[in-house]
């Protein structure tokens, strides 16, 4: 296989198809070596330390690489809300802060608030650093796991038809998900959303760019039985001036068992979670929802790229 | 020995006598095995990630697992304020929380602020929940070291006397312990409690249908020569209406030097800690203090559950 | 060599210069170490576990202990705020709270408010206790490390001349590191600083009563030509009465590269960070700014306490 090029990983446009194909290899390697007895990189990462450091908390995020990183051997540094508990609230500089913990650890995974951060941080380390989400930036692990999904239940991704609804405006891991999806053959994306939180014009001139077919539509029960795979995302009430206009585009956009059952049966349903409402609890049960399991491919998605960027190795 | 044949530890209600004493058994080995060089049971989690999700801080018992997580070779993944630090502050349910954990854990020790929370985990979990205190709820890793505790003490449980001092109604050591008593023979439990804080009908009831002998009384020193165990617990302010009537009571029940004159040589003082003032600092030297030591056995008690709930072996 | 005589390490003045030298021997021993494959201390403290009770949070000196421990192989419980998570709000005593700690850690390394807590903690405590800043009172390893800079970089420290720059008088860093240069010969150091943050008389007291030269000077440009090492510190805006004071010293204490021009080639820079804007940004690529290279050398020398305090050796 092609060697893995990247030193750290801040954002989807970093990935063409060949690395694409490389960590999804390597998580679908990760995946049957955690089925495995014994199994051959449980101690691969023995001697290396990751350090989360998590600007913002996300508990979720941070458990998944943390995870990662536990089951390859490594070891683990981590703060969960360091813009209160570090040097950053007595004014030190990310430029700072970021070369002192390098030589620290031998791999930073970052959250923090500021969209590029992780791109500035990268530019210091002498380390690897991994992206777990800049704020209204970018979270391009997230939208590997999605896409590893995706590849995961259907074998390909070439020919498939998406549905993306909810939040398309604010939600980076829909804007994310669009971007990657270019690199794939023959794909149609309906985005289903209420107006005030549309997709921006910068994603869709892209997709027409590149020869990703995509449609606006207001009627989730219209695109249900076309689509391979719902991608639900949660509407945020701040979005909306009036209240009446929320509660309709709200209740308009729930995915319960009724609208689930104008689904394909092959079709996949998922979600980057946290849920509140959107999706109905009723769902869960349903061969369809892949949500958890999409969680759950985090692990395998982040196993594989602690692995690609420090394991001494050829590919 | 027999099977142990828990999933999960979510109340003290699940343990029978075989079952405590294959926890007590097995909590005596990993006593013995970390004296022993080399050490037996060092690595025999080596492969395994606890995940403490503390939805509210205690830092005691938090350290207390991870600390017999470490002994037994395991990996940690932690958080001490899961409440304001996960998406719990986003409105995700603690369902939808503990789907997505279990796949980044094989186990998961919670706290909670709600009780009955460990136990709805349990349900959802596809990985062993252990409860480390929810809320009013149940608190049965404490319950089980307390009993530890007074079995290592005095090699049997039978025919012991007990004094439990203090806030009797809305302290769930107590409750627990008392329940957790009716499994042995020929038991007397004196109540001693200022009038607010007594113990429940529940409990008591219990105790007769059981045949625990039990009383009530007002004055510590009347019951202090009669007793094998003193188990003091603090009594909070906030209970009275009345300031006075708080600073009686709690003057009362302060356990200092001239009041532990009055016990056996051969009986002991237990607390389920952190203790303000009443246990005078001056008890801590006398070879009746048993607090610290019952605190250390938390280790080999939980030891003993993560061994118990994840190794693979026969008991 | 010697025997490494100490049980804790709490404040500067437990080291003499012998004890020192074993501690910088060993830290030079551990940079070769993390040099080397195989590691000879890769596993050394494999069944050892360091608790990091911090009741003030310091992720840069906390990372920094437990990147240590990790690289030794140790497991590692961490708090990054006690003061708000522990019982220590609930009116649990240092002492009560040191007393069950020990049960569950072979090593303690405590950051506190007070000052005067960690040598109260080593007190109590039947594991080694490290102080990680107590308050105002000491923070021994940032000492220990700067001397280590120091004495990497010119192999001697003997005959070397200093300046100290800015708050001399609420800065611990420059205080303990004074009193550590006693231990050298034909040490001189010129103290630049605003009339409000002068270094206090006890330790120019101490510094004469052992033949160290000192001078107090307000300019910074004269002393620059004349000095091995700049040590610089941030000076802390509500020290100042009168805010038009506070920007003229602040402005005439900030290091840019026209004053570090002034300097000796062979002369370095450092800072115990974080800074703010008293060593500018273009400073940093100069070969005398040695403060990021101090930072880093934090690892070794809190590497080999580890070691010291916890291995099984002779030394």
């Amino acid at each position: 296989m092609a060697k893995f090029s990247l030193q750290h990983v801040y954002e989807s446009q970093q990935f063409d198809l060949e690395l694409l194909n490389i960590v999804f290899k390597t998580a679908d390697d990760m995946k049957s070596d955690l089925l495995a007895k014994p199994r051959q990189y449980a101690d691969i990462l023995k001697d290396k330390i990751m350090a989360s450091l998590f600007y913002e908390p996300s508990t979720r995020t941070r458990f998944s690489f943390e995870s990662a990183m536990a089951r390859l051997g490594g070891s683990i540094l981590t703060t969960e809300n360091a813009k209160e508990f570090s040097s950053a609230s007595k004014g030190e500089t990310l430029y700072d802060s970021t070369s002192v913990m390098c030589g620290y650890a031998d791999l930073i995974v970052m959250r923090h608030n500021e969209p590029g951060s992780a791109k500035l941080a990268a530019e210091v380390s002498s380390v690897p650093v991994i992206n777990a989400g800049d704020g209204s930036g970018q979270h391009p692990t997230q939208a590997l796991l999605d896409l590893y999904t995706i590849k995961d239940h259907f074998s390909t991704i070439d020919n498939l038809t998406f549905a993306m609804v909810g939040d398309l405006k604010y939600g980076r891991t829909v804007r994310s998900l669009s971007y990657l999806l270019t690199k794939y053959n023959n794909i149609k994306i309906y985005y289903v959303s209420p107006t005030v939180c549309k997709m921006d014009e910068d994603i869709k001139a892209y997709l027409t760019t590149n020869s990703v077919e995509w449609e606006e539509v207001s009627s989730l029960e219209k695109v249900l039985p076309l689509v391979d795979c719902v991608y639900m995302t949660r509407i945020q009430k701040e979005r909306f001036h009036d209240l009446e206009d929320y509660e309709n585009a709200a209740g308009k956009y729930i995915l319960d068992m009724e609208k689930v059952n104008l689904m394909q049966e092959k079709s996949i349903i998922m979600h980057p979670l946290p849920r509140v409402d959107e999706i109905s609890k009723e769902v869960d049960k349903d061969h369809r929802a892949q949500y958890f399991n999409q969680a759950n491919n985090g692990l395998y998605v982040r196993m594989a790229l602690l692995y690609l960027l420090l394991g001494n190795h050829d590919t």
